[in-house]
């Protein structure tokens, strides 16, 4: 730590800036003398060090002492840590100091984010997050590199950058392979696109749906983000500052598709992977895959499921589904309310899905009864925005100079482990402001919870991505008995409607099941084997112990992002935040791979649970 | 101005913030009082004002204090200018204080950048910029002021956006006319669309051309934009920070298509207007317009023609033109290089588009030979990127804080009567720098110049668009003698040679006539009358008393982006960073006539050349 900000820092002992220093000072001197105990000490007893990628090749959390000489003790010779400097001025308040600093490696370099505070008379790390964001040799052709474009000079039978990408598009898949193929389109798979592409990876992302971005386009007519546009900017480039809160999905399709085009994913669509198989021999898949319903192999080194974080549809098994004379959709087929005006529609679920699909029905005049089968955690759009995410993701956050990129690695700085008791806050706030709302949803008689320990809507997203709804006006439908509020799980059907287990009929021109998603290892099942997916294991979720996130502690989302037990197969999704943010990391670790760059995994997760 | 900058500003009566605020206390002070020649005694002796429609509804630039004073004296009542004050720190430098600032008028709000200097011991404005930049009650809906998306609530018979979108368009031309049509839907006219839309003014691009962008498609293969990046965004969105430099012309169709769709600026493709004609009496236009082969009548307002700063392709006459058997093209009709491998070419110019195609040529093994008629001003790619752009335009503009919108603003606060003065110094180093290819072009005969009075490229382009070549490659093709130079004027065709006045005989399969564009205002002669472009006259120019640049002196370009004699005929275009910046001026002017806000035009400029 030989250099600190540029800008005037204070002066005095108090001062937050010279505390920090001092304090990476320690730690680098420690690091330096290979002191593990010694780097360990400048950590509190309770303590959490985050580290994507930059020192375990992993993404992965140690805790206290103990966990953080694990980390170094394993990574501390290959990583060679260096050069610590703060990138602006620390800042205090109640008695943390908060520190942004850069950092290089042996591989590359890394920008991070710790906490420190007082303890036993001593400054010393609370929370420490370490990230990767380039690697030396490899960094990305952007501002000051940024490619030329013309190739000035004369030279015989040049080709033209049309040219040339006419021609790597006519042999990809031909006579070159993708080192990455990514399956599954989204925003996932084209944000990791872009960033492997700047990296220059051989890759290929292939989707079933025409055309980019129709995997928005395809669903019902009146979805809109339901994350507001700060948090949802995909790599590189940001959506315009006229881009609405919430975009309309047909214009987050229009511009999935041209960032497609503008970013130079090497793209396939209307292509479906039918199998793929790994060989341990080679290192390399084989995947079959139809391309305009033509058959072709191909043979990537690494392969990316990305088709959905929420993973395959749940359809649910109800006897009397082959009697029923009306329609039977999952949510995720829903088309929209257009053709059920006047028809009777009884929905089962109630969450995001099932009350977007009510609320649009309703607007069309059908008969809507929403079956609730447990609890649902509903928070107003508003308030999420402003209380939820406002610190972070907003114009406010704008203006106080919280950009996106530094909004991603505060967030990523809070240790999972602890991420609940910062949020609990929050929905207690939520709670209060919005008494009137939550009143009336439990005088119509809807279950309501704010997850298992009340921190709300993204512990639930983070451990489970279900049990709840971002409230953009179909509530108060079902509030005011507009919709139909049923409750209890279904017994059977029958030809005309939807029974219940207290004998409560349904009458039913069409069922839309709302009933959510499977993991996304189901995925795997279908496309490489049972076992590959049984291998790798469950996907999504901390091992929180809560409904639907079983323990023990992983200290980091399953699979996502991240080595899996499978070599050279990866999960990738999320919702645009999670694209954007955690495709870098999982980009790095493919880039490295692909250049032949050692990267020891630290702490490669176990598997716990099938699905 | 009761207001200063936030930020703390130094000390002591040399401290540059606190003598631009005196000053503008002062201006201020004389302007409430409505003391005209008190605000006056605050410029210098020699000194410029340009107004970009704050004050005058017009662009032009007032000389003086004569000058301040008869633009005052016009406008002083009617703009009501107050709330003058410093948005950051002002600073100093050879004597010249600098000061940003931001003025409230009864119309809207503005910005300016001010530089004062001592004279006679006052600081009184040297150079004195004034600019509109968003009418009061019509502000856009940006940042704070984005739109919604996602209506929340629940309504009855809700349309999506993408719906609504489909019913504009089905009705625009049919149940709803444009208030604005614009002709022309390249750079410029995209530009003008994405901000009229942006400011809710309806409004209506076509373009012959099958999909935005082609443009730029349908030229030579080889062509990359001349001017870097960073001079080369389009309004609200800006391309990535792994843009080329000097993107290939195929990269910036898509983006410009991208922009289009993502701006949802109404656009009409594979249209052309076969004649447009005003009604005094109504204040409209009948434009008869053929889309997709159909023919329509749309009834706009106001009427832009942004077909091309450059105007027509001049297509000169020569005798013999009937009897030659190869294949003559205007540099605008040129395909490329493909089609001519092994054969002769004669290419008779010498500016940029005679360059890059007899590059593109060369590199595809013709034969070519480039006939200069008269001198042309050469310079290189790199050293106009270093030293003509470079404080303004560049990575290390930005990282010295110089955004392109304050870029934009600095390059119009210098006044047109003046910049040469500031340009003739960079010219010179850049002459010096590079003496050695200079002496090279002229020991292979090329005649070069630096413009009348030496001073290079911007002013040339500003006077009359023509006359230079900024070299990526192609003018050591000439030094070389790999390009066959020939000199003089063509004397005629035969069947198979170009022939020159020397008697020179050129053999020849291809002719292609990079002999530039004629005034914009031919675009009107064509689609309203000779007389509409005669009474408007010649388009594009400073008056400078240059060649092609005749007197006398007119202080802005003639008649580009600003109200013409003409009623609702208006000029756009230029380069991407005119059609960027100016567009801002053009479509405020458009919005106000709009919305009923009066719009008194100063000093409304004289015709004294018809093209």
């Amino acid at each position: 730590m030989t250099q600190i900000a540029e800008r005037p820092t204070g002066t005095g002992p108090a001062d937050p800036t010279a505390r920090a220093t001092a304090w990476f000072d320690r730690f680098e001197a420690a690091l330096r003398a290979r002191d593990v105990a010694g780097a360990a000490e400048q950590f509190a007893t309770t303590s959490f060090w985050r580290d994507l990628v930059a020192f375990s090749w992993n993404l992965t959390t140690v805790e206290d002492r103990a966990g953080v000489a694990d980390l170094l003790t394993a990574t501390l010779d290959g990583t060679d840590p260096h050069d610590f400097r703060l990138s602006e001025d620390a800042t205090e308040e109640d008695g943390v100091v908060t520190a942004w600093f850069e950092f290089a490696t042996a591989t590359g370099r890394g920008r991070g984010l710790a906490r420190l505070r007082d303890e036993d008379g001593r400054l010393v790390a609370w929370t420490f997050l370490t990230t990767l964001f380039e690697i030396t040799g490899h960094e990305e052709p952007r501002g000051t590199r940024r490619p030329m474009g013309a190739e000035h000079g004369a030279q015989r039978d040049r080709r033209t950058w049309s040219e040339k990408r006419q021609e790597e598009a006519a042999s990809l898949g031909s006579t070159t392979q993708p080192y990455v193929l990514v399956i599954g389109g989204g925003q996932g798979g084209i944000a990791l696109g872009a960033r492997l592409r700047q990296l220059g990876v051989p890759s290929l992302v292939i989707d079933k749906h025409p055309r980019p971005g129709d995997q928005w386009r395809s669903r019902y007519k009146s979805l809109c983000l339901h994350d507001p546009v700060w948090y949802d900017h995909l790599p590189y480039l940001k959506f315009p500052d006229n881009w609405p809160v919430f975009a309309p999905k047909d214009k987050v399709g229009d511009w999935l598709e041209f960032y497609t085009k503008v970013m130079e994913v090497p793209y396939w669509s209307s292509t479906t992977a039918t199998s793929a198989s790994y060989s341990e021999e080679t290192g390399t898949w084989t995947v079959e895959v139809e391309r305009e319903g033509q058959p072709l192999t191909l043979q990537p080194t690494q392969l990316v499921l990305a088709t959905g974080m929420s993973g395959k549809p749940n359809w649910p098994t109800f006897e009397g589904q082959d009697v029923f004379r009306g329609e039977q959709q999952h949510s995720s087929q829903h088309p929209g309310p257009d053709a059920y005006r006047g028809k009777k529609v009884v929905v089962i679920g109630s969450n995001n899905s099932a009350f977007d699909i009510c609320g649009a029905l309703w607007e069309n005049d059908a008969d809507v009864t929403m079956v609730q089968r447990s609890s649902t955690h509903i928070v107003k759009s508003a308030s999420l925005m402003e209380i939820g995410l406002g610190d972070l993701y907003s114009e406010r956050a704008l203006a106080a100079g919280v950009t996106t990129e530094k909004a991603d690695l505060v967030f990523a700085s809070l240790p999972y482990r602890i991420m609940h008791e910062f949020q609990i806050p929050l929905y207690d706030r939520i709670r209060e402001q919005d008494a009137d709302f939550y009143a009336r949803m439990e005088a119509a008689g809807f279950d309501l919870d704010f997850g298992a320990d009340d921190s709300g809507l993204f512990m639930k997203y983070l451990r489970r991505g279900s049990g709840y709804y971002i409230d953009v006006g179909a509530a108060e439908l079902v509030a005011d008995g507009e919709v139909t509020l049923a409750k209890g799980e279904v017994s059977h059907l029958t030809e005309d409607a939807v029974v219940l287990e207290d004998g409560t009929t349904l009458p039913a021109d069409l069922v839309v099941y709302a009933t959510g998603y499977g993991s996304m290892n189901g995925w795997a099942a279908d496309l490489i084997s049972p076992e590959v997916a049984d291998k790798v294991g469950k996907v999504w979720g901390l091992g929180s112990d809560t409904p639907k996130d079983p323990g023990p502690w992983e200290g980091e989302q399953r699979n996502m992002w991240k080595p899996t037990q499978q070599p050279g197969l990866w999960f990738h999704g999320g919702n645009l935040h999670q694209s954007r943010h955690y495709s870098l990391y999982l980009a790095l670790q493919l880039k490295a791979r692909f250049e032949g760059i050692a990267t020891p995994v630290f702490a490669q997760a176990e598997v716990h649970h099938r699905s």
